[in-house]
Protein backbone atom coordinates (compact mmCIF):
# COMPACT_ATOMS: atom_id res chain seq x y z
CA UNK A 1 0.00 0.00 0.00
CA UNK A 2 1.20 3.53 -1.00
CA UNK A 3 0.55 6.65 1.09
CA UNK A 4 2.73 5.57 4.06
CA UNK A 5 2.05 7.66 6.72
CA UNK A 6 3.47 8.45 10.74
CA UNK A 7 0.42 10.88 11.05
CA UNK A 8 -0.47 11.40 14.82
CA UNK A 9 -3.70 13.05 14.90
CA UNK A 10 -3.46 15.80 18.14
CA UNK A 11 -5.14 15.52 21.44
CA UNK A 12 -8.01 17.70 20.17
CA UNK A 13 -9.16 18.19 17.01
CA UNK A 14 -8.81 21.88 15.80
CA UNK A 15 -10.29 23.58 12.69
CA UNK A 16 -6.99 25.31 10.90
CA UNK A 17 -6.09 24.66 7.01
CA UNK A 18 -8.78 25.73 4.54
CA UNK A 19 -7.77 22.48 2.19
CA UNK A 20 -10.02 20.00 1.20
CA UNK A 21 -10.04 20.09 -2.70
CA UNK A 22 -13.27 21.84 -4.72
CA UNK A 23 -15.93 22.35 -1.75
CA UNK A 24 -13.11 23.55 0.58
CA UNK A 25 -14.13 26.72 1.33
CA UNK A 26 -17.97 25.77 2.17
CA UNK A 27 -17.02 23.13 4.13
CA UNK A 28 -16.89 23.96 8.12
CA UNK A 29 -17.35 22.13 11.50
CA UNK A 30 -19.75 24.57 12.89
CA UNK A 31 -23.38 25.07 12.07
CA UNK A 32 -25.96 27.56 11.90
CA UNK A 33 -26.08 31.23 9.66
CA UNK A 34 -23.45 33.12 8.58
CA UNK A 35 -25.54 36.02 7.22
CA UNK A 36 -29.05 37.93 7.65
CA UNK A 37 -30.51 36.96 4.20
CA UNK A 38 -34.43 36.09 3.39
CA UNK A 39 -35.73 33.31 1.24
CA UNK A 40 -37.23 34.86 -1.67
CA UNK A 41 -41.25 33.37 -1.98
CA UNK A 42 -42.93 33.33 -5.56
CA UNK A 43 -46.66 32.66 -6.37
CA UNK A 44 -47.29 29.14 -6.18
CA UNK A 45 -48.05 26.74 -3.52
CA UNK A 46 -44.29 25.16 -3.30
CA UNK A 47 -41.60 27.24 -2.56
CA UNK A 48 -38.22 24.89 -3.61
CA UNK A 49 -34.78 25.95 -2.75
CA UNK A 50 -32.52 23.96 -4.34
CA UNK A 51 -29.51 22.99 -7.15
CA UNK A 52 -29.10 20.51 -10.22
CA UNK A 53 -26.96 18.33 -7.91
CA UNK A 54 -28.36 14.25 -7.75
CA UNK A 55 -29.93 15.48 -4.39
CA UNK A 56 -31.50 18.59 -6.24
CA UNK A 57 -32.75 16.61 -9.01
CA UNK A 58 -34.61 14.03 -7.12
CA UNK A 59 -37.23 16.87 -6.11
CA UNK A 60 -37.72 18.87 -9.52
CA UNK A 61 -38.31 15.10 -11.29
CA UNK A 62 -41.14 14.33 -8.46
CA UNK A 63 -42.31 18.35 -8.86
CA UNK A 64 -42.27 17.36 -12.71
CA UNK A 65 -43.81 14.28 -12.29
CA UNK A 66 -46.83 15.35 -10.03
CA UNK A 67 -47.67 17.80 -12.97
CA UNK A 68 -46.91 15.66 -16.19
CA UNK A 69 -49.96 13.45 -13.70
CA UNK A 70 -52.23 16.76 -13.99
CA UNK A 71 -51.78 18.10 -10.26
CA UNK A 72 -52.19 21.49 -10.06
CA UNK A 73 -50.95 22.08 -6.30
CA UNK A 74 -47.87 20.33 -7.20
CA UNK A 75 -46.96 24.03 -8.90
CA UNK A 76 -43.62 25.15 -8.02
CA UNK A 77 -41.13 28.25 -7.73
CA UNK A 78 -37.46 26.72 -7.72
CA UNK A 79 -34.86 28.98 -6.40
CA UNK A 80 -31.47 28.92 -7.11
CA UNK A 81 -29.36 28.17 -3.96
CA UNK A 82 -25.23 28.37 -5.45
CA UNK A 83 -23.83 26.20 -3.09
CA UNK A 84 -20.29 27.50 -4.30
CA UNK A 85 -20.85 30.91 -2.93
CA UNK A 86 -22.32 29.98 0.78
CA UNK A 87 -25.74 30.76 -0.15
CA UNK A 88 -27.18 27.63 2.11
CA UNK A 89 -25.51 29.55 5.12
CA UNK A 90 -28.01 32.64 4.96
CA UNK A 91 -30.16 32.98 8.02
CA UNK A 92 -33.56 32.44 5.95
CA UNK A 93 -32.36 29.16 4.46
CA UNK A 94 -31.02 27.97 7.71
CA UNK A 95 -34.70 28.23 8.99
CA UNK A 96 -35.97 25.91 6.52
CA UNK A 97 -33.10 23.93 6.75
CA UNK A 98 -30.87 23.55 9.89
CA UNK A 99 -28.53 21.74 7.95
CA UNK A 100 -27.93 24.08 5.14
CA UNK A 101 -27.68 20.96 2.59
CA UNK A 102 -29.73 21.49 -0.48
CA UNK A 103 -32.57 20.90 -1.87
CA UNK A 104 -35.15 22.61 0.71
CA UNK A 105 -38.76 22.73 0.46
CA UNK A 106 -41.35 25.04 2.08
CA UNK A 107 -44.89 24.05 1.27
CA UNK A 108 -47.12 27.23 1.61
CA UNK A 109 -50.29 25.91 0.57
CA UNK A 110 -53.12 24.99 2.62
CA UNK A 111 -52.71 28.53 4.97
CA UNK A 112 -49.41 27.02 6.38
CA UNK A 113 -45.99 26.94 6.29
CA UNK A 114 -44.45 23.48 6.16
CA UNK A 115 -40.53 23.41 5.92
CA UNK A 116 -38.95 20.03 4.80
CA UNK A 117 -35.79 19.09 4.36
CA UNK A 118 -33.70 16.16 3.10
CA UNK A 119 -34.26 14.96 -0.18
CA UNK A 120 -36.08 11.64 0.43
CA UNK A 121 -37.98 13.30 3.53
CA UNK A 122 -39.39 15.64 0.44
CA UNK A 123 -40.22 12.94 -2.10
CA UNK A 124 -41.74 10.94 0.75
CA UNK A 125 -43.64 14.30 2.21
CA UNK A 126 -44.94 15.21 -1.80
CA UNK A 127 -45.77 11.31 -2.14
CA UNK A 128 -48.08 11.15 0.72
CA UNK A 129 -49.77 14.60 0.27
CA UNK A 130 -50.26 13.90 -3.39
CA UNK A 131 -51.12 10.19 -3.50
CA UNK A 132 -49.06 9.61 -6.04
CA UNK A 133 -45.49 7.40 -6.94
CA UNK A 134 -45.84 5.03 -3.38
CA UNK A 135 -47.49 1.97 -3.26
CA UNK A 136 -50.63 1.96 -1.20
CA UNK A 137 -50.15 -1.59 -0.27
CA UNK A 138 -48.31 -2.17 2.91
CA UNK A 139 -45.91 -4.69 1.92
CA UNK A 140 -45.67 -2.83 -0.95
CA UNK A 141 -44.93 0.34 0.89
CA UNK A 142 -42.05 -1.19 3.22
CA UNK A 143 -40.49 -2.48 -0.20
CA UNK A 144 -40.66 1.00 -1.69
CA UNK A 145 -38.88 2.97 1.71
CA UNK A 146 -36.56 0.47 2.18
CA UNK A 147 -34.81 1.22 -1.34
CA UNK A 148 -35.78 4.95 -0.89
CA UNK A 149 -33.58 4.56 2.83
CA UNK A 150 -31.07 2.73 0.95
CA UNK A 151 -30.49 5.71 -1.02
CA UNK A 152 -29.89 7.78 1.09
CA UNK A 153 -27.64 5.45 3.44
CA UNK A 154 -25.68 4.23 0.47
CA UNK A 155 -24.67 7.15 -1.83
CA UNK A 156 -22.78 8.80 0.88
CA UNK A 157 -20.20 6.71 -0.06
CA UNK A 158 -20.63 7.13 -3.66
CA UNK A 159 -20.68 11.21 -3.27
CA UNK A 160 -18.81 12.15 -0.23
CA UNK A 161 -16.97 9.04 -0.06
CA UNK A 162 -15.72 7.59 -4.05
CA UNK A 163 -16.90 10.95 -5.80
CA UNK A 164 -14.78 12.97 -3.85
CA UNK A 165 -11.31 10.78 -3.17
CA UNK A 166 -11.42 9.57 -7.11
CA UNK A 167 -12.28 13.39 -8.56
CA UNK A 168 -12.72 16.02 -6.11
CA UNK A 169 -9.61 15.67 -3.24
CA UNK A 170 -6.58 17.81 -3.65
CA UNK A 171 -4.72 14.77 -4.21
CA UNK A 172 -5.54 11.13 -5.06
CA UNK A 173 -4.81 9.18 -2.27
CA UNK A 174 -4.90 5.04 -3.16
CA UNK A 175 -6.39 3.52 0.08
CA UNK A 176 -9.85 5.99 0.17
CA UNK A 177 -9.97 5.72 -3.14
CA UNK A 178 -9.72 1.87 -2.97
CA UNK A 179 -12.14 1.64 -0.29
CA UNK A 180 -14.92 3.70 -1.62
CA UNK A 181 -14.49 2.29 -5.19
CA UNK A 182 -15.17 -1.51 -3.27
CA UNK A 183 -18.16 -0.02 -1.90
CA UNK A 184 -19.31 1.67 -4.99
CA UNK A 185 -18.87 -1.05 -6.91
CA UNK A 186 -21.28 -2.91 -4.44
CA UNK A 187 -23.64 -0.97 -4.44
CA UNK A 188 -24.14 -1.13 -8.29
CA UNK A 189 -23.85 -4.89 -8.29
CA UNK A 190 -26.55 -4.63 -5.60
CA UNK A 191 -28.53 -2.59 -8.22
CA UNK A 192 -27.83 -4.60 -10.95
CA UNK A 193 -29.07 -8.07 -9.22
CA UNK A 194 -32.36 -6.27 -8.68
CA UNK A 195 -33.14 -5.10 -11.80
CA UNK A 196 -32.57 -8.29 -13.18
CA UNK A 197 -36.07 -9.28 -11.56
CA UNK A 198 -37.49 -6.24 -11.70
CA UNK A 199 -38.50 -3.32 -14.00
CA UNK A 200 -38.53 -0.87 -11.67
CA UNK A 201 -37.11 -0.48 -7.78
CA UNK A 202 -40.58 -1.40 -6.93
CA UNK A 203 -41.55 -4.24 -9.72
CA UNK A 204 -43.65 -2.97 -12.06
CA UNK A 205 -44.44 0.64 -10.68
CA UNK A 206 -42.40 3.85 -10.72
CA UNK A 207 -42.36 5.04 -7.61
CA UNK A 208 -40.13 8.02 -5.50
CA UNK A 209 -37.47 5.09 -5.00
CA UNK A 210 -36.88 5.17 -8.95
CA UNK A 211 -36.82 9.06 -8.65
CA UNK A 212 -34.32 9.03 -5.39
CA UNK A 213 -31.95 6.09 -6.84
CA UNK A 214 -31.79 7.64 -10.60
CA UNK A 215 -30.33 10.66 -10.32
CA UNK A 216 -27.03 9.39 -8.45
CA UNK A 217 -26.68 5.40 -9.64
CA UNK A 218 -28.67 6.11 -13.56
CA UNK A 219 -26.43 8.95 -14.08
CA UNK A 220 -23.21 7.15 -12.59
CA UNK A 221 -23.87 4.54 -15.11
CA UNK A 222 -24.64 7.05 -18.28
CA UNK A 223 -20.56 8.57 -17.15
CA UNK A 224 -21.50 11.91 -16.06
CA UNK A 225 -20.07 11.84 -12.43
CA UNK A 226 -16.51 12.36 -11.42
CA UNK A 227 -15.54 11.08 -14.94
CA UNK A 228 -15.23 7.37 -13.34
CA UNK A 229 -17.15 5.72 -16.18
CA UNK A 230 -14.12 3.52 -17.41
CA UNK A 231 -12.96 3.38 -14.03
CA UNK A 232 -15.54 1.82 -12.55
CA UNK A 233 -16.53 -0.45 -15.52
CA UNK A 234 -20.23 1.12 -15.65
CA UNK A 235 -20.83 -0.80 -19.19
CA UNK A 236 -20.82 -3.75 -17.06
CA UNK A 237 -24.28 -3.23 -15.07
CA UNK A 238 -26.05 -4.03 -17.96
CA UNK A 239 -29.75 -4.54 -16.02
CA UNK A 240 -29.02 -1.11 -14.07
CA UNK A 241 -28.10 0.09 -17.84
CA UNK A 242 -31.34 -0.55 -19.08
CA UNK A 243 -33.70 0.62 -16.02
CA UNK A 244 -30.98 4.18 -16.73
CA UNK A 245 -32.11 4.43 -20.08
CA UNK A 246 -36.06 3.94 -19.98
CA UNK A 247 -36.26 6.47 -17.40
CA UNK A 248 -33.60 8.87 -18.75
CA UNK A 249 -36.72 9.23 -21.70
CA UNK A 250 -39.59 10.00 -19.51
CA UNK A 251 -40.53 13.80 -20.00
CA UNK A 252 -40.20 15.21 -16.45
CA UNK A 253 -37.19 13.83 -15.59
CA UNK A 254 -35.76 15.48 -18.87
CA UNK A 255 -37.22 18.37 -17.63
CA UNK A 256 -36.53 17.85 -13.68
CA UNK A 257 -32.49 17.57 -14.60
CA UNK A 258 -33.27 21.01 -16.22
CA UNK A 259 -34.11 22.90 -13.39
CA UNK A 260 -31.43 24.98 -11.24
CA UNK A 261 -28.50 23.92 -13.29
CA UNK A 262 -26.57 26.54 -14.60
CA UNK A 263 -23.69 24.63 -15.80
CA UNK A 264 -23.08 22.51 -18.63
CA UNK A 265 -24.93 23.14 -21.87
CA UNK A 266 -27.19 26.60 -22.35
CA UNK A 267 -29.94 24.28 -23.73
CA UNK A 268 -29.75 21.73 -20.54
CA UNK A 269 -29.77 24.82 -17.57
CA UNK A 270 -33.04 26.74 -16.21
CA UNK A 271 -31.52 28.53 -13.39
CA UNK A 272 -34.92 29.47 -12.33
CA UNK A 273 -38.22 27.78 -12.68
CA UNK A 274 -41.54 29.25 -12.28
CA UNK A 275 -44.07 28.42 -14.45
CA UNK A 276 -44.50 25.48 -16.82
CA UNK A 277 -43.57 27.65 -19.72
CA UNK A 278 -40.57 28.16 -18.45
CA UNK A 279 -38.95 25.46 -20.25
CA UNK A 280 -39.60 26.52 -23.68
CA UNK A 281 -37.67 29.95 -23.46
CA UNK A 282 -34.19 28.66 -23.90
CA UNK A 283 -31.34 30.15 -21.23
CA UNK A 284 -29.75 31.70 -24.17
CA UNK A 285 -32.32 33.80 -25.37
CA UNK A 286 -33.19 34.84 -21.82
CA UNK A 287 -29.81 35.86 -21.42
CA UNK A 288 -29.70 37.56 -24.81
CA UNK A 289 -33.00 39.29 -23.79
CA UNK A 290 -31.45 40.03 -20.57
CA UNK A 291 -28.25 42.05 -22.20
CA UNK B 1 -0.39 18.46 4.16
CA UNK B 2 1.14 15.23 4.83
CA UNK B 3 0.38 12.20 2.68
CA UNK B 4 1.39 13.37 -0.48
CA UNK B 5 0.85 10.58 -2.47
CA UNK B 6 2.46 10.24 -6.73
CA UNK B 7 -0.84 7.21 -6.80
CA UNK B 8 -2.07 6.74 -10.27
CA UNK B 9 -5.00 5.03 -10.37
CA UNK B 10 -5.30 2.65 -13.17
CA UNK B 11 -7.50 2.69 -16.30
CA UNK B 12 -9.92 0.23 -14.80
CA UNK B 13 -10.18 -0.24 -11.41
CA UNK B 14 -9.48 -4.47 -9.97
CA UNK B 15 -10.65 -6.14 -7.25
CA UNK B 16 -6.93 -7.11 -5.40
CA UNK B 17 -6.32 -6.62 -2.29
CA UNK B 18 -7.69 -7.64 1.08
CA UNK B 19 -6.15 -4.84 3.12
CA UNK B 20 -8.66 -1.94 4.72
CA UNK B 21 -8.54 -2.61 8.21
CA UNK B 22 -11.49 -4.06 10.55
CA UNK B 23 -14.14 -5.51 8.57
CA UNK B 24 -11.54 -6.25 5.31
CA UNK B 25 -12.80 -9.75 4.85
CA UNK B 26 -16.81 -8.37 4.95
CA UNK B 27 -15.78 -5.70 2.72
CA UNK B 28 -16.55 -7.02 -1.01
CA UNK B 29 -17.17 -5.18 -4.29
CA UNK B 30 -19.85 -7.46 -5.19
CA UNK B 31 -23.13 -8.48 -4.24
CA UNK B 32 -25.52 -11.54 -3.67
CA UNK B 33 -25.13 -14.31 -1.22
CA UNK B 34 -21.78 -16.71 -0.56
CA UNK B 35 -23.47 -19.47 0.83
CA UNK B 36 -27.03 -21.37 1.28
CA UNK B 37 -28.34 -21.11 4.99
CA UNK B 38 -31.52 -20.43 5.98
CA UNK B 39 -32.58 -17.64 8.70
CA UNK B 40 -34.47 -19.00 11.77
CA UNK B 41 -37.93 -18.32 12.62
CA UNK B 42 -39.10 -17.91 15.99
CA UNK B 43 -42.47 -18.20 17.64
CA UNK B 44 -43.25 -13.72 17.64
CA UNK B 45 -44.83 -11.93 14.91
CA UNK B 46 -41.90 -9.86 14.36
CA UNK B 47 -38.29 -11.55 13.17
CA UNK B 48 -35.34 -9.40 13.78
CA UNK B 49 -31.61 -10.29 12.22
CA UNK B 50 -29.18 -7.84 13.59
CA UNK B 51 -26.02 -7.42 15.69
CA UNK B 52 -25.89 -4.73 17.89
CA UNK B 53 -24.72 -1.52 16.48
CA UNK B 54 -26.11 1.38 16.06
CA UNK B 55 -27.86 1.12 13.14
CA UNK B 56 -29.01 -2.45 15.05
CA UNK B 57 -30.20 -0.68 18.35
CA UNK B 58 -32.32 1.33 17.05
CA UNK B 59 -34.63 -1.31 16.00
CA UNK B 60 -34.57 -2.89 19.53
CA UNK B 61 -34.87 0.41 21.27
CA UNK B 62 -38.24 0.85 19.14
CA UNK B 63 -39.78 -2.62 19.92
CA UNK B 64 -39.09 -2.29 23.18
CA UNK B 65 -40.50 1.43 23.36
CA UNK B 66 -43.62 -0.34 21.84
CA UNK B 67 -44.05 -3.10 24.25
CA UNK B 68 -43.25 -0.90 26.78
CA UNK B 69 -46.88 0.67 25.60
CA UNK B 70 -48.48 -2.52 26.16
CA UNK B 71 -48.03 -3.03 22.28
CA UNK B 72 -48.09 -7.09 22.20
CA UNK B 73 -48.33 -7.11 18.82
CA UNK B 74 -44.67 -5.71 18.69
CA UNK B 75 -43.71 -9.10 20.20
CA UNK B 76 -39.82 -9.94 18.72
CA UNK B 77 -37.33 -12.21 18.05
CA UNK B 78 -34.00 -10.59 17.82
CA UNK B 79 -31.49 -13.38 16.11
CA UNK B 80 -27.99 -12.33 15.96
CA UNK B 81 -26.11 -11.56 12.82
CA UNK B 82 -22.26 -12.05 13.19
CA UNK B 83 -21.15 -9.59 10.44
CA UNK B 84 -17.39 -10.43 11.16
CA UNK B 85 -18.36 -13.40 10.10
CA UNK B 86 -19.89 -12.51 7.01
CA UNK B 87 -23.61 -13.98 8.11
CA UNK B 88 -25.18 -11.39 6.16
CA UNK B 89 -24.14 -12.80 3.12
CA UNK B 90 -26.03 -16.11 3.69
CA UNK B 91 -29.24 -16.82 0.87
CA UNK B 92 -31.88 -16.37 3.54
CA UNK B 93 -29.98 -13.13 4.82
CA UNK B 94 -29.82 -12.00 1.32
CA UNK B 95 -33.73 -12.70 0.39
CA UNK B 96 -34.73 -10.27 3.29
CA UNK B 97 -31.90 -7.48 2.74
CA UNK B 98 -29.96 -7.71 -0.75
CA UNK B 99 -28.09 -5.27 0.36
CA UNK B 100 -26.53 -7.87 3.30
CA UNK B 101 -26.59 -5.14 5.93
CA UNK B 102 -27.99 -5.38 9.30
CA UNK B 103 -30.59 -4.87 10.50
CA UNK B 104 -33.03 -6.64 8.56
CA UNK B 105 -36.67 -7.17 9.78
CA UNK B 106 -39.44 -9.30 8.78
CA UNK B 107 -42.94 -9.24 9.42
CA UNK B 108 -45.33 -12.20 9.99
CA UNK B 109 -47.97 -11.36 11.36
CA UNK B 110 -51.46 -10.71 9.65
CA UNK B 111 -50.81 -14.12 7.71
CA UNK B 112 -48.05 -12.59 4.57
CA UNK B 113 -44.23 -11.72 5.11
CA UNK B 114 -43.03 -8.63 4.61
CA UNK B 115 -39.32 -7.88 4.74
CA UNK B 116 -37.84 -4.64 5.50
CA UNK B 117 -34.51 -3.53 5.56
CA UNK B 118 -32.84 -0.05 6.04
CA UNK B 119 -33.05 1.28 9.71
CA UNK B 120 -34.59 4.18 9.28
CA UNK B 121 -37.25 2.05 7.06
CA UNK B 122 -37.62 -0.25 9.85
CA UNK B 123 -38.47 2.30 12.19
CA UNK B 124 -41.05 4.07 10.09
CA UNK B 125 -42.65 0.91 8.72
CA UNK B 126 -42.93 -0.20 12.57
CA UNK B 127 -44.09 3.38 14.03
CA UNK B 128 -46.95 3.47 10.82
CA UNK B 129 -48.05 0.04 11.54
CA UNK B 130 -48.69 0.84 15.55
CA UNK B 131 -49.21 4.56 15.36
CA UNK B 132 -46.79 5.46 17.68
CA UNK B 133 -44.10 7.33 18.26
CA UNK B 134 -44.73 9.25 14.59
CA UNK B 135 -46.90 12.78 14.82
CA UNK B 136 -49.97 12.62 13.15
CA UNK B 137 -50.10 16.61 12.26
CA UNK B 138 -48.24 16.56 8.51
CA UNK B 139 -46.15 19.57 9.63
CA UNK B 140 -44.91 17.57 12.77
CA UNK B 141 -44.65 14.68 10.82
CA UNK B 142 -42.56 16.56 8.06
CA UNK B 143 -40.34 18.02 10.82
CA UNK B 144 -39.72 14.12 12.10
CA UNK B 145 -39.05 12.53 9.09
CA UNK B 146 -36.86 15.64 7.79
CA UNK B 147 -34.45 14.27 11.04
CA UNK B 148 -35.27 10.78 10.46
CA UNK B 149 -34.11 11.06 6.96
CA UNK B 150 -31.11 13.36 7.95
CA UNK B 151 -29.90 10.79 10.21
CA UNK B 152 -29.55 8.38 7.64
CA UNK B 153 -27.62 10.54 5.08
CA UNK B 154 -25.21 12.10 7.60
CA UNK B 155 -24.07 9.04 10.10
CA UNK B 156 -21.99 7.62 7.13
CA UNK B 157 -19.58 10.74 7.11
CA UNK B 158 -19.78 9.09 11.31
CA UNK B 159 -19.37 5.87 10.99
CA UNK B 160 -17.74 4.83 7.44
CA UNK B 161 -15.84 8.48 7.31
CA UNK B 162 -14.77 9.48 10.57
CA UNK B 163 -15.17 6.22 12.60
CA UNK B 164 -13.07 4.09 10.02
CA UNK B 165 -10.66 6.53 9.36
CA UNK B 166 -9.71 7.60 12.85
CA UNK B 167 -10.19 4.33 14.44
CA UNK B 168 -10.44 1.31 12.23
CA UNK B 169 -8.13 2.01 9.17
CA UNK B 170 -5.15 0.23 8.80
CA UNK B 171 -3.17 3.26 8.96
CA UNK B 172 -3.83 6.75 9.76
CA UNK B 173 -3.93 9.29 7.19
CA UNK B 174 -4.91 12.91 7.96
CA UNK B 175 -6.22 13.89 5.26
CA UNK B 176 -9.39 11.96 5.33
CA UNK B 177 -9.48 12.11 9.15
CA UNK B 178 -9.02 15.84 8.84
CA UNK B 179 -12.19 15.93 6.12
CA UNK B 180 -14.41 13.63 8.21
CA UNK B 181 -13.89 15.36 11.38
CA UNK B 182 -15.21 18.91 10.04
CA UNK B 183 -18.18 17.34 8.99
CA UNK B 184 -18.43 14.95 12.29
CA UNK B 185 -18.51 18.05 14.43
CA UNK B 186 -20.18 20.12 12.14
CA UNK B 187 -23.14 17.34 12.34
CA UNK B 188 -22.55 17.55 16.01
CA UNK B 189 -23.07 21.41 16.05
CA UNK B 190 -26.18 20.74 14.18
CA UNK B 191 -27.46 18.88 16.74
CA UNK B 192 -26.54 20.88 19.67
CA UNK B 193 -28.03 24.02 18.37
CA UNK B 194 -31.40 22.32 17.96
CA UNK B 195 -31.15 20.54 21.16
CA UNK B 196 -30.77 24.63 22.78
CA UNK B 197 -34.33 25.17 21.87
CA UNK B 198 -36.11 21.36 21.86
CA UNK B 199 -36.23 18.93 24.25
CA UNK B 200 -36.54 16.24 22.08
CA UNK B 201 -35.70 16.24 18.05
CA UNK B 202 -39.34 16.87 17.36
CA UNK B 203 -40.40 19.56 19.80
CA UNK B 204 -41.65 18.37 22.98
CA UNK B 205 -42.40 14.71 21.68
CA UNK B 206 -40.05 11.13 21.98
CA UNK B 207 -40.21 9.96 18.09
CA UNK B 208 -38.66 7.51 16.08
CA UNK B 209 -36.20 10.68 15.04
CA UNK B 210 -34.56 10.41 18.54
CA UNK B 211 -34.36 6.49 18.51
CA UNK B 212 -32.35 6.80 15.44
CA UNK B 213 -30.38 9.75 16.25
CA UNK B 214 -29.60 8.50 19.28
CA UNK B 215 -27.20 5.36 19.09
CA UNK B 216 -25.32 7.45 16.78
CA UNK B 217 -25.11 10.65 18.08
CA UNK B 218 -25.58 10.26 21.72
CA UNK B 219 -23.66 6.98 22.23
CA UNK B 220 -20.81 9.14 20.49
CA UNK B 221 -20.91 12.22 22.87
CA UNK B 222 -21.30 9.23 25.70
CA UNK B 223 -17.35 8.62 24.38
CA UNK B 224 -18.18 5.18 23.77
CA UNK B 225 -17.57 5.56 19.84
CA UNK B 226 -13.92 5.62 18.06
CA UNK B 227 -12.16 6.25 21.40
CA UNK B 228 -13.12 9.51 20.43
CA UNK B 229 -14.68 11.93 23.23
CA UNK B 230 -11.28 13.93 23.55
CA UNK B 231 -10.18 14.47 19.56
CA UNK B 232 -13.72 15.72 19.10
CA UNK B 233 -14.39 17.44 22.34
CA UNK B 234 -17.83 16.28 22.71
CA UNK B 235 -18.32 17.47 26.31
CA UNK B 236 -18.44 21.09 24.82
CA UNK B 237 -21.99 20.23 22.98
CA UNK B 238 -23.74 20.89 26.33
CA UNK B 239 -27.53 20.74 24.72
CA UNK B 240 -26.89 17.28 23.16
CA UNK B 241 -25.24 16.07 26.22
CA UNK B 242 -28.19 16.73 28.07
CA UNK B 243 -30.63 14.85 25.54
CA UNK B 244 -28.48 12.04 25.46
CA UNK B 245 -28.44 11.29 29.24
CA UNK B 246 -32.39 12.17 29.47
CA UNK B 247 -32.73 9.57 26.65
CA UNK B 248 -30.22 7.09 28.59
CA UNK B 249 -32.13 6.59 31.55
CA UNK B 250 -35.41 5.02 29.66
CA UNK B 251 -35.79 1.40 30.25
CA UNK B 252 -36.61 0.92 26.27
CA UNK B 253 -33.05 2.24 25.60
CA UNK B 254 -31.39 0.50 28.12
CA UNK B 255 -33.18 -2.71 27.04
CA UNK B 256 -32.57 -2.16 23.71
CA UNK B 257 -28.76 -1.57 23.77
CA UNK B 258 -28.29 -5.22 25.18
CA UNK B 259 -30.30 -6.73 22.36
CA UNK B 260 -28.00 -8.65 19.94
CA UNK B 261 -24.52 -7.75 22.09
CA UNK B 262 -21.74 -9.67 22.46
CA UNK B 263 -19.03 -7.73 23.51
CA UNK B 264 -18.45 -5.68 26.58
CA UNK B 265 -19.52 -5.98 30.04
CA UNK B 266 -21.49 -9.31 30.26
CA UNK B 267 -24.39 -7.82 32.54
CA UNK B 268 -24.89 -5.91 28.81
CA UNK B 269 -25.13 -8.54 27.01
CA UNK B 270 -27.88 -9.95 25.63
CA UNK B 271 -27.10 -12.43 22.51
CA UNK B 272 -30.28 -13.61 21.50
CA UNK B 273 -33.97 -12.15 22.79
CA UNK B 274 -37.15 -13.83 22.43
CA UNK B 275 -39.14 -13.05 25.35
CA UNK B 276 -39.58 -10.23 28.06
CA UNK B 277 -37.78 -12.61 30.77
CA UNK B 278 -34.69 -12.92 28.99
CA UNK B 279 -33.65 -9.43 30.30
CA UNK B 280 -33.65 -11.10 33.96
CA UNK B 281 -31.38 -13.97 33.30
CA UNK B 282 -27.97 -13.00 33.12
CA UNK B 283 -25.73 -14.08 30.35
CA UNK B 284 -23.04 -15.18 32.51
CA UNK B 285 -25.38 -17.49 34.24
CA UNK B 286 -26.78 -18.52 30.68
CA UNK B 287 -23.25 -19.39 29.88
CA UNK B 288 -22.97 -21.26 33.04
CA UNK B 289 -25.84 -23.10 32.39
CA UNK B 290 -24.77 -24.01 29.07
CA UNK B 291 -21.48 -25.22 30.15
Amino acid sequence: MSNQSSYVPPRVWKWESESGGSFASINRPIAGATHEKVLPIGNNPIQLYSMATPNGVKITIMLEELLAKGIREAEYDAWLIKIQDGEQFSSGFVEVNPNSKIPALLDKSDGKDVPVFESGAILLYLAEKFGAFLPKDAKEKAKCLSWLFWQMGSAPYVGGGFGHFYHYAPERFEYPIDRFTMEAKRQLDVLDRHFSENRFICGGDYTIADMAIWPWYGVLVQGKLYDAAEFLDVASYKNLNRWTDEIATRDAVEKGRKVNRFWGDLDEQLHERHEASDFETKTQDKIEAAE
